[in-house]
């Protein structure tokens, strides 16, 4: 008989509580015979205020001995900012390898978008996630002196572009449309952005089936807004990434829809799945934050596990609870016992 | 009696096009007693091509010679990406000292905007011109193997974030609102970012009257699509702001409308006033090109030279001419003309 051993960081904020319907979710949806061992990790916010810890090592070797994790959200205005994000959030990406960085958009109906016409959205964007300007290199000299100067270095390999064009190749090959777009700023950023532009090439003459295109990305946060349908499978570096996604789950439902993988597609650690709004303090505890982001996460960790029928069982749960939703507000733990019953039913 | 010395760079593509309706409506704005001398120079895609000349030292020095310089645009796809941005559009930006990239970003009456139940916009982004990812500091090696590395390295100084943050407090405390919001991204560029948040803070104790916020670029994204009518003035990195401004573009009825002005507020150096469109190669010589981006920037221009009630009527008559618009397409020229009438009547 099969088994999952899944991590779980529920982290700050809503994290716990989206986290638990994940895990609905995911009870609901499995077969009978895969056994769910999960085993959560307390890292956040308030270790942090207590310990002092923000990622020991010990708990990251503990970590590694899973198939995946599920993650909630890491972050509280109470901590330095940049204290989880690197010394948490950022190490399990970089830790575990996690290059490729996946977010599916898609604007699914009888949800609101503030795009006027209401275009057909359904792109995924491949983020590359252990490289470019997230790396930490940097440094700042004659700190807080009107003298000060600060640097952040954007490290860019053949290596690790090479290996997430080639799964974003791989990907736009496996849909439909078959299109790539990749996403730099290779005018400006001329070093790193004409190696990308130059392995891209490269590698898309292994598919010839895939069309191909390149957008600035100035000019590529115009066409998410003006024209998003042109979008099929999108390739970016850490930063373009972070910010086109945002923008993406902006125009598609907002935030609170919005799945993320960390993905290492070769299996040498565990991935880990994430929505990708933050914790959202303000609403924590009321019940109010929606659960479906976590869901469409789970989705992707089954996905990614090997579980296709059960991926797709969920993310058309959700499809069908978007497009069942009244104007009655309805609670978090609502909204996840709704999808565990379609999942289930 | 008074004069203007304009150098002019119309550029490639559409540039000549709308930098000679721009022209034109200057002219007409202007009183008579101002004497308006303009030198133009040839540079861009088709001298590069030609001599393989981006921005000779002689014709810098010929443009310090100036009042302030309008460009048209630059760019074409038979040049290498990066050679005129960084050999001519950026030099000039840099050896001007040009810190304050000025972008209004307003939706006029009576034009499209993606954004459904049409938001009230109306913002500046203050983006830093001189620093940042901008550079040009980075490099690659082994280039073209699969060993390759590149990097970008953004190099930011409390001098030039200083400069830059002090000039947006005093644009945000001459509007009503009275408002600035800080864009960066300091939970990842923890080196960067918290110069930036610190030197916000500490320049904000002269401004007493200016509400202040601070957004992650990420998030302000998002926020520039579900609730743009927050903005009033936005401080932001150079790469940050290049990004930003083409979304904000996007929403206020596309880049056709978007100027900006590269300015160096000590007067040591002419500042430059351009559209924020490209050279649009595919519509250049067709008549097609809407001059409307560039007449605003020429209104940048004279409220920069001390010209402000003209630069009012500008802006004026292109807010009446964008009202009255009808279906029927119109040529540059046209256009160009018909905001000549409205600025001399
Ligand atoms: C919290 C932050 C470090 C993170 C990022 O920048 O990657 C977040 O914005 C995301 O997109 O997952
Ligand atoms: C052409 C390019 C170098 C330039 C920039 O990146 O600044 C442009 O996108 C702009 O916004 O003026």
């Amino acid at each position: 008989s099969r088994s999952i051993r899944l991590a779980v960081i529920p982290g700050d904020g809503i994290g716990r509580e989206v986290v638990a319907q994940g895990l609905k979710v995911l009870t609901a949806v499995l077969p009978q015979d895969v056994k769910l061992e999960t085993k959560e990790y307390d890292l956040g916010a308030r270790r942090w205020h207590a310990t002092g810890e923000t990622l020991p090592d010990a708990e990251l070797e503990s970590l590694k001995q899973h198939d995946a994790i599920l993650l909630g959200a890491i972050g509280d205005p109470s901590v330095p900012s940049g204290v989880l994000e690197r010394g948490l959030l950022l190490k399990l990406r970089f830790a575990f390898d996690h290059y490729v960085n996946l977010r599916p958009s898609k604007l699914f109906p009888n949800t609101s978008t503030p795009l006027a016409g209401r275009p057909e959205i359904d792109f995924v964007v491949v983020r590359e996630g252990t490289e470019g300007p997230y790396t930490g290199n940097g440094g700042s000299l004659r700190t807080g002196t009107p003298a000060e100067v600060a640097t952040e270095v954007s490290l860019n390999t053949a290596y690790g572009v090479e290996r997430v064009v080639r799964d974003a190749y791989e990907r736009a090959n496996a849909r439909p449309r078959k299109k790539l777009t990749l996403v730099h700023k290779n005018n400006v950023l001329v070093y790193a952005g004409h190696m990308w532009k130059n392995i891209f090439d490269k590698v898309g003459q292994e598919y010839p089936e895939v069309t191909t295109d390149y957008l600035h990305v100035d000019a590529a946060t115009i066409f998410f807004v003006t024209q998003p349908e042109r979008f099929d499978v999108i390739v970016t570096d850490n930063l373009f990434g972070d910010i086109l996604t945002d923008l993406a789950a902006a125009v598609t439902g907002g935030i609170g829809l919005a799945a993320s993988g960390n993905i290492n597609p070769t299996g040498a650690f565990p991935s880990m799945f994430e929505p990708v709004h933050g914790s959202a303090p303000d609403i924590a505890g009321t019940g109010k934050a929606d659960p479906t982001a976590t869901v469409l996460s789970v989705a992707l960790l089954l996905r990614h596990l090997g579980y296709a029928p059960q991926a797709a069982r969920v993310e058309e749960a959700v499809a069908a609870d978007l497009q069942s939703r009244g104007d009655a507000p309805r609670s978090t733990d609502e909204t996840g016992d709704a999808l565990a019953a379609r999942v289930a039913g």
